[in-house]
C-alpha cells in the first residue's frame, strides 16, 4: 500500500502522481469498508479525496491551516494526518470522531458539526494571523449545501473584506443532503456549465478573487488548481466541481441515501430500508401529514435540508408535491417563513433536530412567539443520548421553553402525539413546539382526548401518596417504572404525573400534592439547566415540599453510551430511590 | 394641508403629483418635529418618505402586503395607514410603537425590530397566498444595511426559487446604521454606479428578475418603477437608491448621529453629546479597550453593527484601527469570527446588546464553547427595561447561562467590571461573558482583588442570620436596600452575597447558609424561568431551605415603564419583605 508509507502531509510531497493516484483508490477503499462498518458519512467523503490530497499535497499542515465545514468530509483529511489506523484497523475504528477534533490532531482546528460555520471561522483565524504577523495560508473548505445556510454568507461577507490571504474552497458537488434548495444552485449550475466563466457569479459579486476547477476528482488538477491560489494576498475563492459518493456507484447514484449510512448499508444488512415497515414515531408523522394534507390545501411541511432524518422519504416528497418546501439549510428563514405562513391562513409543519432548532432562538422568540404564530414546530432526537458533542439533543427544553408565548408539548406514546398533532394543527392561538418522542413507538392503547386548549393542565396518571412523580416526556415511563419499584420496595403507591406541558407549571394540582405529599420527583430527557425541573422547585421554594431534579447535567458529552449516562445522572429507577432515601431514610 | 385629505392610501390615489410631492414635504416636517420631540429613528424615515407614498398609490393595501424589514423605516407606513394622529398630534406621539404592529393596523403584517427578516417573513406570505389562491402582490421592503444578516440571505435565496410573485424592494441608502460592511456592499455601489446596469450583480446571482431605480426620493419616478413591478410573476428585486436624512441637512450629512436621535438633538439640548464627558459603563469600556490595544497589537475589538450603543465612536473606531472590526448585522459571524481569533492567539471583545445576543445561540454553543475558546463578551443592556417589545433586554441570561463551558459573570460596579475585563482578557481557559452593568456607574470605592478563576465562588459582602439575600449584577444593590429595610424593620441583619457568576452554584457557600438561615432570596434583572434564581432553587430542593426567586415574568412586555414592572413583580425591598412575612408571618 502507498499508505503504508504516509502518516503525515509531508510524506505525500515525496509521492509521484501515479502513486498519489493510487493513494486515492486506497483511500476511497478504506472509506468504503469502514463506514460500512461502523455507519458514517460515505458520500461526502468519497467526493472531497482527490482534493484532500492535493490540500496536503501543496499547502503545509499544521502551519498552513485547513477549516472544515460541518466536517462532513473530513475523513481523507484524517487519514492523511496521523489517524489512518482509525481506517485501517477495525478494532481502532471507533478512537477517533466523525468531525475535526482539535484534540486528535494540530491539523484539526476547530470542533465542527454544525454546518456553515468555517467562512467565519477561517475569516478569525486569519485575521489573527494578521494581527500576530504570521504569513501562513488560511482555507475555508465548504460544501455547496452549506452555502444555504446564513452563517455560511455572513463569513464569506466578511472574509471578502479581510484585504489579505484567505482561500474559500467550495466543494460543489450538486447535493446537500437531499436536493440543494435555493437561487444560489442555479448561479453553482451556470457556473459549472461555463467552467466558471459566466460574468454572473454569486462570489464575484461578494468580491472574491474566483477560480474554477472542473476536475475535482483529478489529483493532479486539484494540485495545479491549489498552486494557483497559494500564498494570494486576496480573499479567492476556488470553486472545484466534484462527485458526491465518486468511486462507488450506488452512492454516486443515489447521493440523497449515501449522505450518511448505517452499518452494513452496502451488503443491505443496514436496518436503513427495513425499519420502513414497522410502526416510528417518523411513520406516525409522515402518515399524519400526508392525512392532513390531502385534506387541506393550506397544509405545509418544511424541513431545514435533513429530510431523511425525519422520514420524509422522495416519496413522501413527491406526493406532497408544492404542499413541502425543503428550505436548504437555513433554519432561521424555516422558523421566520413558517410564521408568515400561518399568520396568512396557511397551516406550516416544520421538523428539525433538537441540535439544529438552536440555530433559531432569535426567529422562534422575534419572528414567531413575539407574533404568536400558530405553527406546528416538530423537534426530533431531542434526549439525552450517546451521540457526538456536536449533536446532542439535551438543549432544546431550556432553549425552547424560556420564550414567551411558546407551548412545548411532551407526549408520552402515540396517542398523545397524534393528539396533540391534530389540536395544534387546528387552533390559532399559540406557536406550539413538540418534542416527538424518541425510540420505539409506545402505546396508551386508547387514544386520547385530552382538552390541549388548557394550557399547562397536567395530568394525573396514578394517584399515591408520600412521593409524586413528575415524568415528562421520553421519561414518563422512567417515572413509571419508578412508581412500581417503589411500591414494591417502600411498601406504598407514589403518585405519578404526567406534565405534557414543558412551557408551565400546573399551579393548582402542584397545589393539591401539598396535602399528602413530601417529596416531588422531576425527570426530563434533557440537560436540567434552564429546563421543566427547575421552574418546579422554583414553584417550591415557599413551602415545605422537598424536590428532587433528576436530568442531564449541563455539559458537552462525546459519544458517551446513554447507559452510562443514566447512571452518571442517576437515570435508573433504584439510583432515583437511592437519591430519595438519603433524603428521607427513615419514612418518607 | 394635502394630508388633511389623506386618512388611508386609498386617498393617495386621488392625488396629483404636484398634491403628492407637497405631502412629502409634509410628511417628513411631521417626522422631524416629531422625532425630535419624542426620540426615534430619524435618518431612516427621512430616507423612505417618497418610496412609501408610491408604494401605496400603486399597491392596494392592506390587499397587497407590505413587510417592512426591521421597521425601522415604517413612520411614513403609518401615517399613510390610518395612524397620522401619532404625528401630527403631539398628544398622541407616544400612542402607536415605533415599529410596524399588527395590532394597530391591518396594514402591519408582523412585529418586527429585529433585522434581516422581511426576505423571509414575505415568501412565507407569498407561498400562503399561492397555496389558497390568492392573487395579491407581496412586497418586503429591506434596507442595504439589513442585507448583511443571515436570515436576509436565506430568505433571498429562498424567495428566489418561489416562482410567482414576490418584490424585495432594497432601500439603499449606502448606510447600514453606522458604515456598511462586507464585500457586498462594493457590489452595490458598482450597482449604483452602473444604475443597475454591470453584470455582476449579488441578485441576480440568487436568480431575481432585477430592475434598478435612481431617483428614490422622487415621487413620480418612484411610482413608475412600482408600476413596472406591480403584479409580477416571478421574484423580482427593485433596488432603489435613496438619501438617508433626506431633507435635513444634518441628517444627511452626519448619517450615523441622525439614524436614532434622543428628544431634543437637533435644538442641541439631546442628551447624547453632553453625555460623552461624564463617566459611564460605556467609557469605562472604551477606555479598557484603548488601553489594552495599544499594549497589545492581537487585541481586537469587534461589534455586529451598532458601535453608538457601546460608545465606539468614530474617534474610537480610528483610534483602533486594524484592531476594530464592525461585522455588520452579522451577530453569528461575529461569534464565530471571534471564537477563531481567540483560538489563534488574538484577543477579542466582542459588544453585543443583550437583545442581539438571542441571534446567536447555537454559535455560543457549537462555534464557541464546544471549542472553549477564551472570548470576552460584553453583553450590553441587560436589565428588565421600558423597552419596546421588540428590544427587551430580558432573554440574555437564560440564553447564556445554561451553555456548557460558559462563564457568565455579573459585576456590580466598575472595580467589579474592570477586574472582570482584566482577568478575561489575561486567561485561555474560558469562553468569558460579562453583563455589563447598566445605568449610572456605582463604585466600591476600592480596587476589586477577586481571583475570577475560581470559576462559581460567591462573594459574601455581609454576614447576617436568618435571611441571605443573593443579588446578581444591577440588582446586588436592590439586595442591599432590601437588607437595610430587613434590619430597619424586623430588628436583625440579613445575610448579603453578591454571586459575581451567572453560570454555576457555589455550593460551599450555599451549603454554609443552611447552619443560621432559613431563607433565600434571590434578585436577578431578568427573566426568572431558565435563569439565576432557579438553580438555587433547584440546589436548596432537598433541604429546608425556603428559597424566593425575585425577577422578570416570561412575557414580552411593551413600553411598559420600568417602574411599573418593578412593581408587577415585586422587585421593591418593601415588596420583597412584604413577601418573605407573608411565608413566615411570626418569626423567621
Amino acid at each position: 500500500m502507498i499508505l503504508d508509507k504516509v502518516n503525515m502531509p509531508d510524506d505525500l510531497k515525496k509521492l509521484t502522481t501515479n502513486e498519489l493516484n493510487t493513494l486515492a483508490d486506497e483511500i476511497r477503499s478504506l472509506i468504503i469498508k469502514k463506514v460500512n462498518t461502523t455507519g458514517g458519512h460515505l458520500g461526502p467523503n468519497l467526493g472531497i479525496v482527490e482534493t484532500t490530497i492535493a490540500i496536503h499535497y501543496v499547502f503545509d499542515c499544521p502551519k498552513d491551516k485547513v477549516v472544515f465545514d460541518v466536517s462532513h468530509q473530513c475523513y481523507p483529511h484524517k487519514i492523511l494526518t496521523g489517524r489512518k489506523e482509525g481506517f485501517t484497523n477495525p478494532e481502532k475504528y471507533n478512537v477517533f470522531t466523525g468531525y475535526t477534533a482539535p484534540e486528535e490532531s494540530a491539523c484539526d482546528l476547530f470542533k465542527v458539526g454544525h454546518t456553515s460555520t468555517s467562512a467565519s471561522l477561517a475569516t478569525g483565524v486569519a485575521k489573527a494571523r494578521d494581527l500576530t504577523g504570521g504569513k501562513e495560508n488560511v482555507i475555508a473548505l465548504i460544501g455547496d449545501g452549506s452555502l444555504s445556510g446564513g452563517e455560511a454568507y455572513e463569513g464569506l461577507n466578511n472574509a471578502a473584506v479581510l484585504n489579505s490571504n484567505i482561500i474559500i474552497v467550495v466543494n460543489d458537488n450538486d447535493m446537500s443532503i437531499a436536493e440543494n434548495a435555493g437561487g444560489l444552485y442555479q448561479n453553482l449550475k451556470l457556473l459549472r456549465d461555463t467552467k466558471g466563466k459566466a460574468e454572473l457569479n454569486f462570489f464575484k459579486s461578494l468580491g472574491f478573487e474566483y477560480y474554477y476547477e472542473d476536475n475535482g476528482n483529478d489529483v493532479q488538477s486539484m494540485i495545479e488548481a491549489f498552486k494557483k491560489v497559494k500564498d494570494t494576498n486576496k480573499p479567492t475563492v476556488l470553486h472545484v466541481k466534484t462527485l458526491k459518493g465518486c468511486g462507488l456507484k450506488a452512492a454516486e447514484t443515489d447521493k440523497e441515501t449515501h449522505h450518511y449510512i448505517l452499518a452494513g448499508t452496502l451488503d443491505n444488512t443496514g436496518g436503513g430500508s427495513a425499519a420502513a415497515s414497522v410502526e416510528s414515531y417518523n411513520s406516525i408523522t409522515t402518515d399524519f401529514i400526508l392525512d392532513k394534507a390531502s385534506k387541506d390545501g393550506s397544509v405545509v411541511a418544511i424541513t431545514p435540508a435533513t429530510p431523511g432524518a425525519y422520514g420524509f422519504t422522495k416519496d413522501f416528497r413527491k406526493k406532497l408535491g408544492h404542499q413541502y418546501t425543503d428550505v436548504g439549510i437555513a433554519e432561521e428563514h424555516a422558523i421566520a417563513y413558517a410564521s408568515a405562513l400561518a399568520k396568512s391562513g396557511a397551516r406550516p409543519i416544520l421538523s428539525v433536530l433538537s441540535s439544529f432548532i438552536q440555530r433559531t432562538y432569535d426567529q422562534l422568540s422575534q419572528d414567531l412567539c413575539l407574533n404568536t404564530s400558530p405553527i406546528t414546530l416538530l423537534i426530533h432526537w431531542g434526549a439525552i443520548s450517546g451521540a457526538d458533542s456536536t449533536h446532542l439533543g439535551s438543549f432544546d427544553i431550556p432553549l425552547i421553553s424560556n420564550i414567551p408565548n411558546m407551548v412545548y408539548l411532551a407526549p408520552t406514546n402515540k396517542e398523545e402525539y397524534i393528539a396533540m398533532l391534530e389540536w395544534s394543527m387546528g387552533q390559532n392561538e399559540h406557536p406550539v413546539g413538540i418534542r416527538v418522542p424518541f425510540g420505539a413507538v409506545k402505546s396508551q392503547g386508547v387514544s386520547d382526548f385530552t382538552d390541549y386548549s388548557k394550557i399547562n393542565r397536567y395530568k394525573l396518571t396514578q394517584t399515591g401518596e408520600k412521593i409524586a412523580i413528575i415524568g415528562a416526556g421520553n421519561f414518563y415511563h422512567l417515572g413509571m417504572r419508578t412508581a412500581e419499584e417503589i411500591e414494591r420496595k417502600l411498601g406504598f403507591k407514589p403518585t405519578v404525573i404526567n406534565p405534557l406541558f414543558l412551557t408551565g407549571v400546573d399551579c393548582d394540582m402542584l397545589n393539591s400534592l401539598k396535602n399528602s405529599h413530601n417529596v416531588v420527583i422531576t425527570l426530563e430527557d434533557g440537560c436540567l439547566a434552564g429546563g421543566f425541573g427547575e421552574k418546579i422547585s422554583r414553584f417550591y421554594g415557599n413551602s415545605d415540599m422537598k424536590v428532587l431534579n433528576f436530568g442531564g447535567k449541563k455539559e458537552f458529552t462525546d459519544r458517551v453510551p446513554v447507559q452510562e449516562l443514566y447512571q452518571r445522572y442517576h437515570l435508573t429507577p433504584e439510583l432515583i430511590i437511592e437519591d430519595v432515601l438519603k433524603l428521607i431514610p427513615a419514612n418518607v
